[in-house]
């Protein structure tokens, strides 16, 4: 039976601010470079007032990968909480513009907090290096959550970055136990070696109990099975689920299902801004997934929307990704 | 006397909201291509649910003027009005970031109209075609003009989009009437054919008293001298004006000084979109004219800024200005 949705996310829903900058910025300002922090209200109007000009456009990890799978014509759904002002409104039109639905889940009225927002800075080698300050995304909780939505998925997304929020771990539970009642399936991805860090036990746990498919890079699944030995972590990664994707930056992506393993190599480009990388790779491979297409071409489909995405500025895809894939023979 | 700003902008503040559409679009929602067309808050709203994924940038004709000359390290400010919102916070950010000055001018609390924002549609011959809802930046009015920063300029840029404000007319005039008082000059831009339909009389008068030098393209300048010869337009110009800059579009632009006529070939680049052609164009000049440069080479100086704000998306410049005059060998 068809279920309505190919994949519904959960993820913190927010804005890119997208800048310019060299590396001494990054020094200068205390940011880290190429991982996600996050940062408080103030810290962000202080970084803000530092950077370039900027470019606005919608973000959010699990989002963006949503967008993609919009693009793709996938029936798709994400949830994720949004304040009821300007930036909020940017964020739910431009899901809904590309073909998603989205029912708002705004912050009560009256709060301090604003729609989330991510400072990404860009260098000239194209990595992206995040400040985040989560705003009401933060507080997503299990009542935001709607169990019927999730026994209406095929499979759920589940955004690693959502762990830092005080009633996540509660709605992620609530999101999983109605998508797998009604017979979906839980992926989800480590999103940041830093935040595995701050949530091991409750990733490891999801991991062992939940997740049936696991979307991570090299920095990550190391991060998430405390070793060096990348080939390791693959190992204890495929022990826990019963397909893990781990990409590779430009070595491409490896897939395993119990004994098999694929590595896809990556689609070379010119990185102008490697925001979203990750996230439309998860969105293309889901859309192969639920689309019925075997793991190595929807690994083939993942590493050229990847590329597309790195290849210009902003996290969502610009190029129409169908007929890239059809460009290569994938459709 | 070097005077603390070679250039004070005045103009309709805003920020772009760019998408990309087909021709159908524009015409299955009455958006008459290549023109700015003023809506009203519903319009907005109605049009903005039906436009793709859109990418926010701060825009404003003159603000990317000033934008332009900023980031060619010219002294220089920008008058305009926006909200105490999201929008008036990022367009306020963008132009000082790039180095200008911008004391906000905010509309009074409580008030509903917020920022204005320009709906741009962007069809795939990377024409532009604005739908603008003016906001709290049609609100300027002569209190907002501080006397003794227009005395501080050398030049004022006057941005003719504004003429549609209720109290724009005693605006210009308390700025134009310190500027010169000070000794300072004057620049306008016409803006566009069909405002300047609706404010002929104000542009005429204005034309003949109190500007120096006139930026306008062809369509604008027939329509300002209601005919269709394009150099009888020219001629007329020059006998208001010292100084006219026209452009042309691909075949470039023609300045006129009294009996002195220059031809400036356009620099070939593809259209991404067209989005401050002119508005960079008018930066560049002015920027060339306040350091320094001849006529012929603030003409050169003026098609390369267009050239380089039409290669991608945004009305803002993103390569390094300076440099691409050094590398032409203006600088």
């Amino acid at each position: 039976m068809t279920k309505r949705f190919q994949v519904v996310g959960i993820g913190n829903a927010m804005v890119d601010v997208l800048s310019h900058c060299d590396d001494d910025f990054l020094v200068t300002n205390s940011v880290e470079k190429g991982i996600m922090q996050l940062i408080d209200m103030d810290r962000a109007v202080d970084l803000y007032s530092r950077v370039g000009p900027s470019k606005e456009i919608s973000g959010g990890s699990a989002a963006n990968t949503i967008a993609g799978i919009a693009q793709l014509k996938g029936r798709t759904a994400y949830v994720g909480k949004v304040k009821d002002d300007q930036l909020g409104a940017i964020f739910a039109h431009d899901l809904r513009a590309q073909g998603a639905v989205y029912e708002t889940v705004l912050a009560p009225k009256g709060s301090d907090a604003e729609t989330g927002r991510c400072i990404v800075l860009v260098t000239p080698d194209g990595e992206r290096s995040m400040n985040t300050y989560l705003g009401w995304s933060e507080y997503l909780g299990p009542n935001d959550i709607d169990a019927a939505m999730m026994a209406e998925a095929e499979w759920i997304f589940l955004e690693g970055y959502r762990f830092d929020g005080p009633e996540s771990h509660a709605a992620f539970a609530k999101a999983i136990a109605a998508t797998r009642g009604a017979g979906g399936r839980v992926s989800i991805t480590l999103s940041d070696p830093f935040c595995i860090e701050r949530h091991r036990e409750a990733f490891a746990k999801m991991l062992r109990e939940d997740v049936d498919l696991l979307f991570a890079n090299r920095a990550e699944i190391k991060s998430m099975y405390q070793t060096e030995d990348f080939d390791a972590a693959l190992s204890a990664a495929a022990a826990d689920v019963a397909v893990v994707v781990c990409t590779d930056s430009e070595n491409g992506a490896y897939i395993i299902q119990g004994g098999d393993r694929w590595h896809i190599p990556a689609v070379p480009t010119t990185v102008v801004d490697a925001t979203g990388a990750g996230d439309l790779f998860a969105g293309a491979f889901l859309w192969g997934l639920t689309t019925g297409y075997e793991l190595e071409t929807c690994g083939r489909m993942a590493c050229l929307a990847a590329s597309e995405v790195i290849s210009h500025i902003g996290a969502r895809p610009e190029a129409d990704l169908a007929a890239l894939f059809r460009q290569h023979g994938l459709l």
